[in-house]
């Protein structure tokens, strides 16, 4: 297979996975609600009261493997597809949510919903024409040896001193009253996590497909290590967010900040947008800026505050149990 | 200077005439408004109640002399970029008229408003990006033997009974309950008259840049008489919606119906679309669905009914004098 066929076939399976992703993603959410609806007019204890009988719900049980699905298919689709493209279709999840939603569970999608739905497949549409199509690297050794390209780990370095500083500085302060403090520690963080996640996935995907056995390497390991401590976290941060905050503040404003420092951090791995022309990059910001306007619309003007809620609610309350849910809205 | 280098001095023309012209009328509607209510509070009388006072007010004549300078601007425009861009970029005139608005009315820009403003430019760059660039026609002689091509003759022929069904048939039934009615013939009507005029357009282009003197033809005479009755039957069904409907609501059917059969009826003429890539083509019906959902938003969250308020009370109560200026917003 020539190379831009090879190309062209691992964009589309990325793309392909990125997408159903979103799909199982949003679905989960709406899978779960639905099951805690069930168990609360069972009688059964709230989980925020410290119940745990929605273990016993089959419906439950099926939104858990809807979600871990989810997760599987957005770790593989970074492993083909360039992580400017896989992130920001994670705005589908919010489209998913709120369509199954409106069906399932009688929520009402207002005018403003509607708009905020069809804007956001416009964009993703945009978005996917213009995307960067060529994943720079290919082979996992191609990938350590750019992590360590002293760029990449100056925007590392950068990260941690960011953090540090908002952290020590900035969280005591503004911490419970700015939304954009613990977002930014989140996103910043978030970023590596993706870098980290592709590694692995890249590896694994490597170590399958040809002799070459990375699985015993390790700087694997320390790639998968990294990725766990990036994603404690950032679920750590983003539940502190969502306990402060209103989910509908929160999610547009993360996936705005999250995005973006993705797409600034592989744009630096990857130089992902040098090989662009001027006319992708102006289509790629289009799409990117409708994405977020679909989003805002999305949490801003609907009637209730859908979906979201019940993220909310389970994130904070069964944080350990539920961290990988809100992990893969993140990535 | 090579093709293509012409194709694209010749694209970037009437790109930046289609811009300027949407600056113009759209600025236009707002300095008449500021004349008028200069007028108001003097204590003339109201141009509803018969006054003629704003005719001495030099804003006003200032407001006409931008609105001339609009639809001149927009009328060459034709003559160098494909129709099928000029006429989705009249979506500007909206945001310019609701950017000033808010400027200089007062009249607050609410956050549906801002978004709209948001998406017309997002939408209208990915519109410019995606567009056909080539005018597949140069000559006024071409245009004429295009003109009298057998499917282009029967959209002219589908066109005129289509109206003539529709004023017979459904006017008198359902024309002063539904507002596809008179918008339709307006949009279908309104189609041609861009046709012709971009004929009146490259002939006059073609006879100041060269030895052939198209002004002294037939068939030139023949497509500016046309031009002329198609925007009169266009106005005369325009200023019937308006005094029935709200403005609000005809502004963005009227756009949206306007641009999609003039997009049309130049893809049956001119072929634009046949050399467009299929990825061109997406990215051309995500930029023209984002204008109409700016369009919607502009006109449907908007606080007051701005600017075309004001369109709408002159045009009908002075029908015969402001004829231009809705002609003007048309094309």
């Amino acid at each position: 297979m020539e190379s831009q066929d090879y190309d062209h076939v691992s964009f589309l399976i990325g793309l392909s996975l990125a997408i159903s992703s979103s799909i199982f993603i949003g679905s989960s959410f709406i899978i779960k609600k639905i099951a805690l609806m069930k168990m609360n007019t069972l009688g059964n204890t709230r989980p925020s009261a410290g119940g745990y009988s929605y273990l016993k719900q089959w419906i439950w049980w099926l939104g858990f493997l809807t979600m871990g699905i989810g997760e599987a298919a957005n770790l593989v689709a970074y492993a083909f597809a360039p992580a400017a493209l896989v992130t920001p279709l994670g705005a589908l999840s919010v489209l998913v949510a709120a369509v199954l939603s409106a069906k399932f569970l009688n929520e009402k999608l207002n005018i403003s919903g509607k708009i905020g739905c069809f804007l956001c497949i416009l964009g993703s549409v945009i978005f996917v024409v213009h995307s960067p199509k060529h994943d720079e690297i290919q082979q996992f050794s191609e990938l350590t040896t750019k992590l360590s390209d002293s760029i990449f780990l100056s925007y590392i370095f950068t990260i941690l001193i960011m953090t540090l500083i908002v952290k020590v500085i900035f969280v005591p302060r503004f911490g419970n009253t700015s939304i954009i403090v613990y977002i930014l520690i989140c996103s910043a963080v978030g970023s590596l996590t993706v870098v980290f996640c592709k590694g692995v996935a890249l590896g694994i995907k490597e170590s399958i497909n040809s002799d070459i056995n990375n699985i015993s390497s390790f700087i694997f390991w320390l790639l998968l290590i990294m990725s766990i401590i990036c994603i404690m976290i950032q679920m750590n941060y983003l539940n502190k967010a969502l306990d402060i905050f209103n989910t509908n503040i929160v999610t547009p404003v993360y996936y705005v900040m999250f995005t973006v420092l993705v797409i600034i951090a592989s744009g630096i791995l990857f130089r992902e947008w040098e090989q662009m022309e001027m006319y992708d990059i102006v289509g790629c910001l289009c799409g990117f800026f409708i994405l977020i306007v679909a989003v805002f619309t999305l949490n801003t003007f609907k009637e209730k505050s859908f979906t979201f809620d019940l993220r909310h609610r389970m994130s904070i309350q069964e944080e350990n149990f539920f961290s990988a849910d809100i992990f893969i809205f993140c990535t």
